[in-house]
Formats: structure tokens, C-alpha cells, sequence
């Protein structure tokens, strides 16, 4: 009853998820031609296939874990073809593949609405092209504005307007796709103690990380759409819940961040300071993987929890990775229900449906056993310590892109098990499911129930 | 209509709960007072309230992590004492409370029948009370056959048969109820090459930890009990699950630490070596806590992997803890169902009941938050290394008793901590989740349903 039926039940669907994974794959090799291109990287560097493929899915899943120095190895045609690739897998591969349909003046038919939706996990069909229409054109303008605020800002900072111009584009876009990459050698270090460049950074990474539908409800409230008889508007349980999840995460992981910090990192710094440092590091955590300060040098426990946090990863429908925002949401919501004795989840005068329950902890419990499996294997193959690799791994998984700095030096096995980490990451793991499901059978009959022990 | 609804419904059952957990702190707090006792201890010996109060914990929860040695701390009748504890702790106190009452003539009324059902999780009424004197039986059996043949052959190693007798006596009691005490002073390690005194003790630690409605089967099967029309013995599903289970767990546990540890602890060992300490390490994690080596010797990778083999513990209604084999076995079921595309999860020719699903999902999640917490903050409030950490917390949420080591250096809330742990471990996360429950609040009414995204 639980499981799911209607859904991803016919072939024909089943084989959209085969074509979006396809997709994928097709982007990856796409970017690693492009980024392997002589003439866009520095004089001298030699990039070998391996890292080119790396910093390809890196930059398809918008993590932004690099084994070599972005700012060091591609030249400025190189830095603007990543923010190519980026665009690419921020926006995500479906939003764009429909655009260029458009582009071609091709009707969008019933299977291209399939994959966007599956893709998207929009639950209706209708209006969906008309959505990513929406996605597109709210991340353009987005980067505008960022690329118009911060290059202008940067000028401060830059001898000449060009430099100031990529170096605001760059982060713009990285910030917005959550992308994490960096040009200037150390991520937004060199701005820890400009708050305007830190302000602007955390506002694009959130509008990113926020989730699609919560944006296009936004902007429909800011129109006027969607009123209810009196006069207010009718935000989804969807947006409520995500929305409400994702400043919950990011307040609870300043608050703990400067908590566990307040003695070590924190020592010697200013209140501003530390607010800034914590509120960053927090807001990053969700999906940006853009850092102004060493996280290494943060205590174990910060490590434990920013690693937590990455693993939960950014709202569904957006840019970010991890089990998203609303599947942590509804466990805790189970678990607090189920304590209470409650029969059923009831959240913003809503129920929560039976399947998404389902849905919910069987992503959670595959992800773990996927990061868990991860972590054994690379403390064999590596010699980090355990934290390092708990840290590298929940990054990847969550496609947030911040690292205790061994990525560079990872083995060959460690960059493979990264990369798949990051590709699972961008994919979900309900890709990731019924990527691995063979033939769809059927229930054609039923065993009696049996019940037995538990916990 | 998936969470529970029927049971621990009343308010009668509520209390019941109470009075568990009642009767577990009473016997911490008995425990405590009986090993406090200065004529227990060896002539010198100072031992600490915070001390005792764990070791008392320790035994009750029948772990075995100590803080203090119980070789140099108790005298004979010290060590004799402890035994008596862990007999309480490892049959369960509701048994010892059942056999207590019948002993003083009194029949069992409906309440205690009610308390013995909840503790022990059988899900029928009948022949509870004939359950409880079968588990007695059965377990005093097995440490008698254990006492014998241990002592016989400890004559080997002891001058005197009066310590052979001991030796022979505390460790088929710890053995049997999973206790993982030792009173050589260095657990099993003196027999690491004696596989006659391993074999004997992993045949106790497993049918303590394989669960007494296993252990009543078999008996059952002896006795030509409960045959089938065609003339063969009916399991029920949860005996096939669990033992399935425990037994794939026991040798996933020695193929991985063999793989892990071939080249490193392995490495000058001979095959019998190798073989016999895999074995050993690995069905010690089901719940014993005795072990033939020093655990810190082993690598990373394998150290995690007990960790996970120690969260997930020993079967239910067994001496043991952790999230229970079962638990861990329909999480499996569930991921490997859904991604096929089934509707539900059949097995040995039975459906699992969708409660018991959303049951394992619960308590997996809770066990997780709950060392996940523990683990931050012990990483915060002690100087040990993260797997050092992961591997108390799981060992002590598991109620296995392993250890690298540091449980004597624990600080003095590190220590509070892992007796939390223990505790919670014991009574079980069902217990402690409706404990946390305030008053039943009745479903009377019910919200629209509205779905989201998931994942
Ligand atoms: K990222
Ligand atoms: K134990």
C-alpha cells in the first residue's frame, strides 16, 4: 500500500530516467572535452584524464571539489567555459535541453515533459514548460543582478574592469549555482572580512539552494497570482515545509557552529566577526560550498556537524544535492508523531502523504548505506584521518563542495569513489533506485502478513 | 492508518512502560549499592560513586565497557556478586521479576503479564508466563553445560579447581548473557590461541544473542512440538528472519575484517590464526564485548565496520541491544523492494506487516540521531580520535562493551554520556521514545493530504 504504484510504474517512464541518466553522462563527457581543450588553460599546465573527468562531474553536479586550482590551470576562455558547465548543471540539463528545443522552434511534446518532470519531481504535468521557462529566466536575471552588483563592488578590489568584470560574473554564477568554484586561488578567504561581498555571496547562494517552486511562488506572490478569497496568498505545503527546513538548518548550524567554536576559532575574534564566520560557514553548508576560512581548522565536533549538514543538502528543486531539505523534514516530523502516538503527520493544517513518508526514509537509509559504504572503503584506500573522510564524502554526496583540503591528494580509487559520490549526488538517489532496478515486476499475488519483532 | 494504533494505546499500557524503566533504575540503583559493598572490593581499592554507578550500568545493561578493571577492583565474592548482576540484567528483569513472584506463591495477574509482554515484545498474551519460566530454564541450562565444560578444562590453566571453578563459572555467565566482563584482566586475549575455550565461548554468546523465541523453537523442534501436517517443523517468520540475519551479519562481519586486516594484522598470522580471530571479533559484535585481541589494533576500515555491526546488535527478545537484526533486515528489505518496484515486502513466503516497516524506520532514525549526537558531543568533551569515538558510542548504544580503550580516560560527562547510551540500549528505543511521550493525544481529526517533493 505504502509503496509507491501509480508512478514510475510504465516502461516508457521508466526509460525517461534511463535518458536523463544518459543525459548526464553525455554532459560529463561533453564538459571533459571542453575543459581538456589546450588552449583554454594555462601555459604549462598538463590536466591528465582523470582530473579533467573529475573536474567535470565536479562542475556538472555543481560541488566544487577540485583536485587541481581552478584560478591556476584554466586561462580566462577556460574560467568562462567553466561557468559554461556550470550553467549547465546548475540550471540542470533538462531545464536547458528544453530551452534549446525552444530555441530551435520545436514543439515540446508529452516525452520531454516526462523527463523534465521527473527530473524537476514536479507532481503535475501541466504548466511544466512554462516553468522552465521560469527557472531559466528567474537564474539569468539572478546572475545579472549579482554579476552588475559585484563587479561593480569589485572594481574596489581589481586594477582594470575587465578583471573586476569576470572575477563579479564568475562569483555570481558560482554563487547562484551553488557551484562552489573559485578564481581567486582560496575561495572567498581573501573577502573575510568584507561583508558586503559576503552578504551578496550568502544572498545569491540561498536564492540557489532555495528550491525552484519556492522562487516561482514568490514571484507569483509578488505579482499578485494565486489569491485566495481573502486576499492572502496560498503558499504550498511544499514551499512552507522546505522553507521552514532550510532557515531551521541554517540557524541551527550558525548557532552551533559558534557554540562549538566560541573557545577555538572564535577565540580571538570580534562579535561581527564571528557572527559573519558562522552565518557563512551555516549558509554554505546547505549547498554553496564556497568557504571564507580554512574549515580544517575548525574543531572535530563543528566538523561533525557541518558534515550533517552537508549530507542534508539543499531544498529539492534546486540546484543543491544531499537527501534534500524536505526528506530530513519529514523524518523528524515521523519521529516526533510516531513518539506522540499520533497516527499520522500533520504539519501546516496538512497531512503528509503515506508515500512520501516512504519515499522519505528509503532515500535517507540509501544514502546512508551509499556514504557509509564510501567512508569505509576510502579509510582503507587513503591515510586521512576518519574525520577528513567523513568530511570529503558527505561533500560529495551532498554536492556541496567543501573539503578539509585532501582532495588534491586523493588515489586514483578515491577520485573514482568521489566522483560516482558527486554523480549520485546530482542524479538523487531515486535515480539512482530505479537506475539500478531491472525489469518491472508486478504484484500480481500476496503472502499472508506475518507479524514480528521489532527493535 | 501505518503508525501503530492498537497497541501501547492505553493509558494502563503507557504506565507499564514506566514501571520498566522503573524497575530498570531500581535495579541500577540496587546494583550500585551492592557493588559499593567495601567487602566486595580487594583490600585498597577506592572506588568512585560516578564509577560505580557505571560499572553498575554497565552490568545491568549487561555492556561490559568498564572503567575501572573488575579483576583488580573485586575480590571473589565481589566478582560472585557481579555475576548475580548480570544474570539480572541479561535475562531481564521482568523474567527475574516473574520467577520472583511465583516463587512467593503469587499468581500472575493480567499486569504482569502485561509488563512481561512489553519487555519481552511477543505480540500474543498466551503462554507468557510459561515463556518466561522456558527462558529461565533454558538459560540456566546453558550456563550450567558452560560452567561444566569451561571449569573441566580451565584446570589446565588454574593451580587450584576452586579458581578454575570461578574462571569457568564468570565466564560462561558473561558469555551466555553477552555481558562481555572478564575477570582475567585482559578479556579473552590469554586464550588467543586456544580454540577450544573461543569456540565454547562463541557458542554461548550466540545462543544468548540469537533471541530466547529462537531458542524456544528449537526446543520446541527437539521436543517434535508444533508439527506441520506433512510431519515438519513450522518456524515462524521471525525466527527464520532474525536467524538469517544474525548469521549473515556474523559472516559478513569475518569476510570484511579478514579482507580489511590481511595485510596489516593478519599479515604474519597462519590461516587458523586469521580465521579464528575474524570469527571471533565477529560474533563478538553481536553483542558479547569479549574479545581475543586488542581491537585498537585494527585498522580504520575495520574498526568502522564493527562499529556498524555493533549499532546494529543482537536479535530482539535476546540479552542484547543495538537497532536489533530484524530492524536492520526489513530496512534492507525495504530498499531492495522499492527499487524493484514492489508494492511491499514479501519474504520466506510471508508480507511484512507495513507497521512493522515504518516500526524499523523509526527506530533506525532515533538510534541514528541519538549517536549521532552522542558522537559531537563527545568529540567536543573528550580528546580521543573521532573513530575512537564512533566506535565507544556504538559499542556502548549496542550494549557490546568493545572498546580502543578510552573508556577508563573518559571525562566525567563523556562518562554520563555512555551511561545514557547503555541505558537507552537496554530498555530499547521503543521504551525511550514513549517515555519522551507526554499524554496520548486521539487522531479525532484529520487534515487534507498534499503531497511534496521528495528527494
Ligand atoms: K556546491
Ligand atoms: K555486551
Amino acid at each position: 500500500m505504502i509503496f509507491k504504484r501509480k508512478e514510475f510504474k510504465s516502461r516508457r517512464q521508466l526509460s525517461s530516467i534511463h535518458l536523463i541518466v544518459l543525459f548526464y553522462v553525455l554532459a560529463v563527457c561533453f564538459s571533459s572535452i571542453l575543459l581538456s581543450l589546450p588552449f583554454l588553460h594555462k601555459t604549462g599546465v598538463e590536466l591528465s584524464l582523470l582530473d579533467t573527468i573529475f573536474t567535470a562531474i565536479s562542475a556538472i553536479s555543481v560541488t566544487g571539489l577540485t583536485v587541481v586550482s581552478t584560478a591556476d590551470t584554466f586561462n580566462t576562455a577556460g574560467k568562462i567555459a567553466l561557468t559554461v558547465v556550470l550553467q549547465f548543471g546548475g540550471i540542470g540539463i533538462m531545464t536547458l535541453g528544453t530551452f534549446i528545443y525552444i530555441l530551435f522552434g520545436k514543439k515540446i511534446g508529452l516525452r520531454e515533459r516526462q523527463l523534465i518532470k521527473i527530473d524537476q519531481n514536479r507532481t503535475t504535468l501541466s504548466g511544466l514548460v512554462k516553468l522552465m521557462l521560469k527557472i531559466l529566466q528567474i537564474i539569468i536575471i539572478i546572475e545579472l543582478i549579482g554579476t552588475v552588483i559585484l563587479s561593480s563592488y569589485l572594481l574596489m578590489y581589481y586594477e582594470t574592469w575587465q578583471e573586476a568584470l569576470l572575477q563579479g560574473f564568475f562569483a555570481a554564477v558560482s554563487a547562484t549555482t551553488n557551484a562552489g568554484f573559485d578564481i581567486t586561488g582560496s575561495s572567498l578567504i581573501p573577502f573575510a572580512n568584507d561583508y558586503f561581498v559576503q552578504f551578496i555571496n550568502m544572498l545569491l547562494l540561498i536564492l540557489g539552494a532555495i528550491g525552484f517552486p519556492v522562487l516561482i511562488e514568490v514571484q507569483e506572490l509578488l505579482r499578485g497570482k494565486n489569491k485566495l478569497k481573502n486576499g492572502k496568498y496560498h503558499f504550498s505545503l511544499f514551499t512552507k515545509l522546505t522553507t521552514t527546513t532550510f532557515f531551521g538548518l541554517v540557524l541551527f548550524g550558525a548557532v552551533m557552529i559558534y557554540l562549538f567554536e566560541q573557545h577555538a576559532f572564535f577565540a580571538n575574534k570580534t562579535w561581527h566577526e564571528s557572527l559573519f564566520y558562522s552565518l557563512f560557514q551555516s549558509v554554505t553548508t546547505r549547498n554553496g560550498g564556497l568557504a571564507t576560512m580554512d574549515v580544517s581548522e575548525f574543531q572535530d565536533p563543528t566538523l561533525l556537524i557541518i558534515s550533517i549538514l552537508m549530507f542534508i543538502g539543499a531544498s529539492p528543486s534546486s540546484v543543491g544535492g544531499g537527501i534534500r531539505t524536505t526528506t530530513f523534514a519529514i523524518m523528524l516530523l515521523a519521529i516526533y508523531n510516531y513518539a506522540k502516538g499520533n497516527t499520522c503527520i500533520k504539519v501546516f493544517g496538512r497531512e503528509i502523504d503515506q508515500e512520501d513518508i516512504m519515499r522519505s526514509f528509503i532515500v535517507i537509509f540509501t544514502a546512508g548505506i551509499l556514504c557509509g559504504t564510501a567512508i569505509i572503503f576510502l579509510s582503507a584506500t587513503e591515510s586521512f584521518s576518519t574525520i577528513a573522510i567523513i568530511f570529503e564524502v558527505t561533500s560529495a554526496f551532498g554536492t556541496t563542495g567543501l573539503s578539509m583540503g585532501i582532495t588534491p591528494d586523493l588515489s586514483t580509487v578515491g577520485e573514482v569513489i568521489i566522483m560516482f559520490l558527486m554523480f549520485v549526488g546530482r542524479i538523487g538517489i531515486f535515480s539512482f533506485l530505479f537506475l539500478l532496478r531491472g525489469n518491472d515486476t508486478k504484484d500480481i499475488f500476496h503472502y499472508p502478513t506475518e507479524k514480528i519483532i521489532i527493535g
